[in-house]
């Protein structure tokens, strides 16, 4: 399948070119992530898009990923830092609304999410809502590869710099994880020429019959 | 493009048909999923594939999660507890092996990984396995839409459960998030036909350029 092919296709991009990637592509990547699948279907992070060049060096300082600023866009994973009953309560009413349902008939569920976090310490809702912004994480780097852009996911970058710097602490979000999309520069990519490696399938998969 | 597609035909089945998912699809999913990326690149979770139904059903008692047994094939993803030198080493040495480099040659990325993670607590390294482990869910949602094949994410289980059944905790594994296979009976499904719901693309992201 096309999935194999483009999955082969993608790396981590080091070094990229100039070329920007067009808002259209963008987009098209920014609506996968939002249609991925989150745990309670709740989606407890949100996406920064960041083209600012400037923005994403101050970001970046002191960080050894120079793909932060030199790419042509930055995407910031923000996950929440707590999923309050609020947060749900307003996120079901959405839902009863976009399927045309009578407000409260989805109170069940509301209220057995609710009482699933409620016993439930901020910290570990953090890192749950950080688990499910790694499965749209997953998503865009599919979705990039399918409309051949190149990107590259990472995790060393100064956490509190993005929270401070992008006002996500006052807004109950953190940064997460973080993906740089552009164009690889092949010529100048060590990466970009090595084979890809991977456990074979019978070291990476036990299948229990 | 086909992603978004995909990704607008699946959602989480609550009632699977009978029907069984062959091994062709099973192996090009796992593939897929065995493609994704992880952090350092080193793969740190491994997947089971159980089909034995009696199995199944003993993993899934006390799971409000039928799907676990009453589905086709259910994936487990099992990551790493801790990320130990030992198996840094060997990944590393695989890659050199791989990419035909001299043995050693990658010893300055295998230092580097083996500091960062020294630096962590086995804590630590299960969340971060965890971490990466959802990203290769993202992919296997996407995989298993591509090949037409409906799935269930599933969070709702007795981890200490599957990780002794499956003898994982001797492996060094536990299980981390699950994944069933089949495909949908949509007659007896209420959730077939209900509409996805997600946020606004304006609620979800935020450009800053």
């Amino acid at each position: 399948m096309e999935l194999i092919n483009d999955l082969n296709w993608r790396y981590a991009v080091k070094q990229y070119s100039d070329e920007l990637v067009s808002e259209d592509k963008i987009d098209e990547i920014v609506a996968a992530i939002n249609l991925s699948a989150s745990s309670c279907g709740i989606q407890p992070y949100r996406l920064f898009v960041i083209t600012n060049r400037e923005l994403r060096q101050k970001l970046g300082e002191g960080s050894f990923n120079a793909q932060i600023h030199a790419s042509s866009h930055l995407l910031v994973f923000a996950a929440l830092n707590e999923v309050t009953s609020e947060y749900i309560t307003d996120y079901v009413a959405m839902m009863e609304q976009k399927r045309n349902l009578e407000s409260g008939s989805l109170g069940g569920l509301k209220d057995m999410i609710i009482s699933h976090f409620s016993a439930q310490t901020p910290e570990q809702h953090a890192l749950w809502s950080d688990k499910q912004a790694y499965i749209g994480l997953g998503t865009a780097l599919i979705a990039a590869a399918a409309v051949k852009v190149d990107s590259t996911p990472m995790e060393g970058f100064d956490a509190k710099r993005f929270n401070e710097m992008l006002g996500l602490s006052e807004k109950g979000l953190h940064a997460s994880v973080i993906l740089s999309l552009g164009y690889r520069d092949a010529a100048n990519d060590y990466l970009a020429s090595m084979p890809k490696v991977r456990l074979s399938i019978d070291e990476f998969s036990t299948k229990i019959g």
